[in-house]
Parts: structure tokens; sequence; C-alpha cells
């Protein structure tokens, strides 16, 4: 494939960046990747892996003179980021962001940008539950949808250019409103998570069975649970702040339909039970047909792998 | 290894079954090993594939001289499969289950049990969602725990006998009391099932986002929810009617920490999140020092792989 952006600006050399920056490398997407991490340890770390060509003290002088600037840092420190490199952004240049919400980051970021330079906020729906700059890997995006939000503004050409880059990296690309995807994501992502780590909570709170016995006997099912439950603090922290109204009405269906199942648990009532779940196995079904996941045991997670 | 039971009867020939014939076999530890099952046509696959020496037509049959007979159906199906082979049992055999709850089925076998017949439940945690003669893997129980429920008047050497088989077949034995075993598991196995199928339910239900948006985008955390809620409905249905007072009481305290949670993202109480969130990953950490998953992108379960 040949070079996407000439100079391409990561800002937060995380989970998602690193993976980034393999990814365009694979494929030969940028011509240079200049990076900035908040701390002088995960510059260290960026440099003494070589995960950019130039890893850069302040996020403006990473941005400078860059025809693509992604902001890769936790939801809640989008606006800042944005406020320290305005000043240098280039005329023509394009920003674009990862942050798993959207419409708080549009809010956040959009007033600090230029006139002349284009926003374009993305979302991959790819990742793991490990973060920082050694847990990127060149195939996270493969066959993984990307989410850009195109704002009533942007140019055509603009965002045809970080469509084909994701492409590039491996993902296939959808435009979606920001509302609409902050729903989507909190069902398929938010409130699960959230779930995830209140069940976690709960078996570590629970007096009469042991922390060990909680560990070793985790079966399947929660051993996934821990799983999710080991994400990154300040990564939800900021989602759950930000995308708050979505992620509360997925929550009180949730409770709405949990109830139900209790009072059924409650009243012997097993058909209400087995209806429940002959259903649910329908969407599991359609999600493999999707290509998301595959039926084998190992949930095609070892194509995933590092290496 | 050499056997440890001259005969072996295996009633139910699903994922439990068809694994322990197989992990039996590899490690020689039964001389023959018979098998029933409900319909013609399972018994008929399990012909085919060859997954015991001999299946019979009845439960009855499959139990004759048997010196174990391990029943291995829905927990709601125990009692009418040990009304049938009551009849057959020959003194000094052993008779075990493999159910995910233990107080309601030993109520319900242990009447049944003829006079010097050792009847020893136990449950073995390890599973995947799928079901059926042609489910089973010989290394499903590599490695995991398998829960021993002996009773008061429990014959020493004949719970030896039963707890070296598990261990011939890969597994770790641990003994425990029926009612502890069931509280252990509904915070580890039975409320996270639970919660899994509500989230794909509401998912699924949410008419403003489309059952193929939900499929489509499903990110990481749901897709391991739509995994486990693709497990069998009648073991689960049976699971729930037979631990509800554990099921109800951990439901109610996972509601009770939901509640706190949804009042934090409602209040903007970032450091509630913040610190609850950090407080799980701890959990995760234990799980991967026990050695009952992988820190791996794959998650260790490659090493399940039917091969
Ligand atoms: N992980 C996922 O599953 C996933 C998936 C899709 C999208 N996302 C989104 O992608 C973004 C990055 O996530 P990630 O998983 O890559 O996170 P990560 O691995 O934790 O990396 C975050 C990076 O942001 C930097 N950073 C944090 N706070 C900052 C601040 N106030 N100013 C400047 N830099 C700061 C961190 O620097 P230090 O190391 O110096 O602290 C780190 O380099 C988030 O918005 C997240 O919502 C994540
Ligand atoms: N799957 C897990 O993750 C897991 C883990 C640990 C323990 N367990 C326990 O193991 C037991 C079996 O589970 P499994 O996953 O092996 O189930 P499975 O794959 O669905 O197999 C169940 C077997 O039981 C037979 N059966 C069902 N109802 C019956 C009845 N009324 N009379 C006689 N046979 C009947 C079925 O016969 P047909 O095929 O003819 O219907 C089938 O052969 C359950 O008690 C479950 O709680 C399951």
């Amino acid at each position: 494939m040949s070079v996407i952006y000439k100079r391409v600006s990561l800002i937060g050399l995380g989970l998602i960046a690193g993976s980034m920056a393999l990814a365009m490398r694979r494929a030969g997407l940028a011509g240079e990747i200049t990076g900035y991490a908040r701390s002088a340890e995960t510059r260290d770390t960026a440099r003494e892996i070589g995960l950019c060509d130039r890893i850069c003290d302040s996020a403006a002088e990473a941005a400078k003179d860059a025809d693509l600037v992604v902001l890769c840092v936790p939801v809640g420190a989008m606006e800042a980021v944005a406020r320290d490199i305005a000043p240098v952004l280039k005329p023509g240049a394009t920003v674009s962001d990862v942050g798993s919400v959207k419409r708080t980051v549009i809010e956040a970021v959009s007033p600090h940008i230029p006139d002349g330079v284009h926003f374009i906020p993305a979302h991959p729906l790819a990742g793991t539950e490990h973060s920082g700059p050694r847990s990127g890997f060149a195939e996270l995006f493969d066959n993984r949808f990307c989410i850009l939000v195109p704002q009533p503004d942007s140019d055509r050409a603009a965002v045809d250019s970080l469509a084909a880059l994701w492409r590039g990296m491996g993902a296939n690309v959808d435009e979606m409103d920001a509302d609409h995807h902050d729903l989507v994501l909190a069902v398929t992502s938010h409130t699960p998570h959230l779930i995830a780590y209140t069940m976690v909570g709960v078996a570590d709170d629970l007096r009469r069975v042991t922390d060990s016995e909680v560990i070793k006997y985790s079966a399947a099912g929660f051993r996934d649970f821990t799983r999710i439950a080991a994400s990154d603090p300040t990564m939800w922290r900021d989602v759950f702040l930000n995308n708050k109204d979505a992620t509360l009405e997925i929550l009180g269906r949730f409770t709405e339909e949990l109830f139900a199942l209790q009072r059924a648990i409650r009243q012997g009532d097993g058909d209400h039970l087995f209806d429940y779940f002959t259903h649910t196995r329908a969407i599991r079904r359609g999600i493999i047909d999707a290509g998301q996941d595959t039926d084998a045991p190992d949930f095609g997670r070892a194509k995933a792998q590092k290496g």
C-alpha cells in the first residue's frame, strides 16, 4: 500500500496508539510517525522499543507539521491535549481521535480546532484489557470495525483519506452519528463492562466465600468477567462519566429484565427461564455468522496474538 | 496409569460425559465404558463416533454390573435416572454425578441409592458453551478443579478411588460441603451466567439499536457475554431452579453494588468509579497467579482446543 499521510502524530502512546503505529508500518501508510505521552517513563519505553520514528517531549512538538494528528488519550484528557496542540496545527491537516465516547469528545475538542483544520472523530472497536506502550500489536484492528463520525462541515476528501488509513490498518470502516454511536456502544461495550466490574466486586466482598476460593474455583463465565474487569480504570472512569445518559438508560433496562428473571427463579418458573435462554442463543449465532467471533474453543483469539 | 474401575457407566452422553470418556481412555483408567442417553439420536451419534465401548438402550442396562455409575444429565433429570438404575446397582458400586448444583441433587438422588452402594456427588469445574455427544474433548478437565461432596457416611476408600479417577482425568480434586459448594458456584458461575443472559437479552430488545448493529459492532466484553449466553438452556434452567437461594442472595448483593455505581455515574463521582475499577483488577491478578487463566491474548484457551 502507499503512503496516505506524510506525517502522522500520535498523542498518547498506549494500546491503541501503539497498535496504530505498528499497523501503519506494516502497510507503509505513513511517511513519518511522531509520538508523545504524558509521562517521561512512557516516552522512554516508546523510544526503547522504537514505537515511533520520533518521540517528542511535548504534544505541540509532536503535532507540529503533522498531516494527521490522532488523539489517543483517555476521553477525559482529550480537551487538554486539543488545547495544547491547537496553536501548531497546520492548515489542511486532519485531527482525529480514538475515544470510546463521541458526543462529549466532539463538544470538548471542536472549539479548539482552528479554521482550515479538519476534525474527524473516530473509534476503532477493538481492544484488550491491557494498556500502555508495550501492549500494542499490529493485528489489533484486523477485521474489526472503525466508526468514523464526520461532522456536518467535514471535508469529504479528508474523511476519505482517514477511512483509507483505517482500512489500510485492517479495519472495516463505517460512519455513524455521534449520539447513535454512544447508544450502540453503551449496549455492546460500556454496560457489559460495568456489569463485569460489579460482579467481580461482589465476589470479592462476600465474606462467607474467601478470595482464594473465588480465585481457585473461578469457572468459565466468571473468568471472562475478571478479564473484562481488569481493564484500565482511568479509561473506564472517563467512559462512564462521558457516556452517562446512554449508559444509565441501558442500565435501567438491564435491571428491569434482571428483576423479571429473578422473579422467575423465586417462583420456580422454569418455562420463562428456558425461553429466555433459548432466545439469547440466536444472537450468538448471528455474531459467529457475521465473522466477529468464531465457534472454536479458542474463540478466534489466537489470531490476535502478539507473536 | 492403571485401571481404577473395571466398568464405568456414563448416563447422559453430552459435553461432560463425552469428555470423561475421552479423558478416561487417554489415561487407561477404566476397563470398559458403557453409556446411555435419552434420545436414539444421541445414542446413534455416540455409537458412530465410538464414544464408549458399548452404548445401551436403557439406563439400567448401561448401569448393570458397573463399578462406577456417573450421572451426567441436567440437574433436573438426576432423580428420574437414579430411580431407573437403582434396581440394578451392584453392592459395593459407586454412584456419582457431575451436576452443577449439589444440595438438591443429593436430596433427589440419595433416597434411591440401595444399601451397600456408595453415593459420592461431584462437580467438575470445567465446561464450554457447547453441548451434545460431539462436543467433548479429553483435555477439558486438565488443571481444572473437581469438587467432591462426600456424604457423612461415605466410605473413605470409595471416595479415594473416585478422587484418583478425577486426578487421572487431569483435574485437581477438592472436597467441600454441599451448601458451601452451591454458594461458591452461585458467585463464580451461576450469577455471572444469569447476568450475561440478561445483558444479551437487553441488547436484543432495544428497538433503537438494530440486531444487526448489535452483532456487527459487538466489541470485546459483549462478545464474551454472548458466548456465555449461548450455553445450553435446559442445563441453566435447572441450575437456577435448583440453586435458588444462593443465586437470589448473590443477585441481591449484585444489584445493590450496581445501584451504587449507577448513582456514581449519575452524580459524576469519578473517584468512586476509579477506586472500584482499580480494586477489581487485583482479583484478576490473583486468578492469573493461581494458574486458572493466562495473561496471553488468547487467554490460554488454545490449550483446550479440540485438536
Ligand atoms: N483499550 C481499549 O479497549 C480501547 C478501544 C477503543 C478505544 N479506546 C480509547 O482509546 C484511548 C486510549 O486508550 P488506550 O487503551 O490506548 O489507553 P492506554 O494504553 O492507557 O494509553 C493511554 C495513553 O494516554 C496518555 N495519557 C493519559 N492521560 C493523559 C493526559 N492527561 N495527557 C496526555 N496524555 C495522557 C498515557 O500516557 P502515560 O502512559 O504517560 O500516562 C498513555 O500513553 C481512550 O480514549 C480509549 O477510550 C480504547
Ligand atoms: N456444560 C458445562 O459447562 C458443565 C460443567 C460442569 C457440570 N455440568 C453439569 O453436567 C451435566 C451434563 O451437562 P452437559 O454439559 O454434559 O450437558 P449436555 O451436553 O447437554 O448433555 C446432556 C445429556 O443428558 C441427556 N439427558 C437430558 N435429559 C435427560 C433425561 N431426562 N433422561 C436421561 N438423559 C437425559 C442428554 O440426552 P439427549 O442428548 O438424548 O437429550 C445428553 O446426553 C449437567 O448436570 C450440568 O449441570 C455442566
